[in-house]
């Protein structure tokens, strides 16, 4: 499935969106996970959020909802040299 | 100051991101704020990560920490009549 690996993580890029919010929805409905991470970094971290309000408020409403969010960030030097700060966020979705 | 309110909170949308980091770090250092709430929405979530993590971990580093995060969306008809959901973030930054 799209973006995901084992272990009932998504990770958010530049795919079609829907396709990441069907492989949480999935996870959830037929392979049995009890709770799905959504992890993103840099820009993609908006649409990670988006993911998870969809995937919670329109497919799995009253089933599932946010239980933990996380952010952090690392630094390190780009290809001039420079030092570049990337955020992250890993969002947990939970059965209620 | 930009993008800042009353009570302790800080809006981000597109103006310079130093200017939204230094509002948040002067509302703790000359303000005597214990909290400080970043607020966004849409395609400037990512940004208020980004502010949350250059304000705690480069400014403010060992003196304020992220407290809590929430996640929304609302759902409303854009001007063609179409049902279209925007998600928002809220970072609470705290003293340690």
């Amino acid at each position: 499935m799209t973006g995901s690996t084992d272990d009932h993580t998504v990770f958010i890029g530049n795919k079609p969106f829907m396709n990441y919010v069907t492989g949480v929805v999935m996870q959830f409905t037929t392979q049995g996970a009890s709770e799905v991470i959504i992890k993103s970094r840099g820009k993609f971290i908006s649409r990670a959020v988006d993911v998870a309000e969809v995937a919670a408020k329109r497919f799995l409403e009253g089933n599932v909802a946010v239980k933990d969010i996380t952010i952090n960030s690392e630094e390190f030097d780009n290809k001039e040299g420079k030092k570049v700060r990337v955020s992250s966020i890993e969002i947990t979705l939970g059965k209620k």
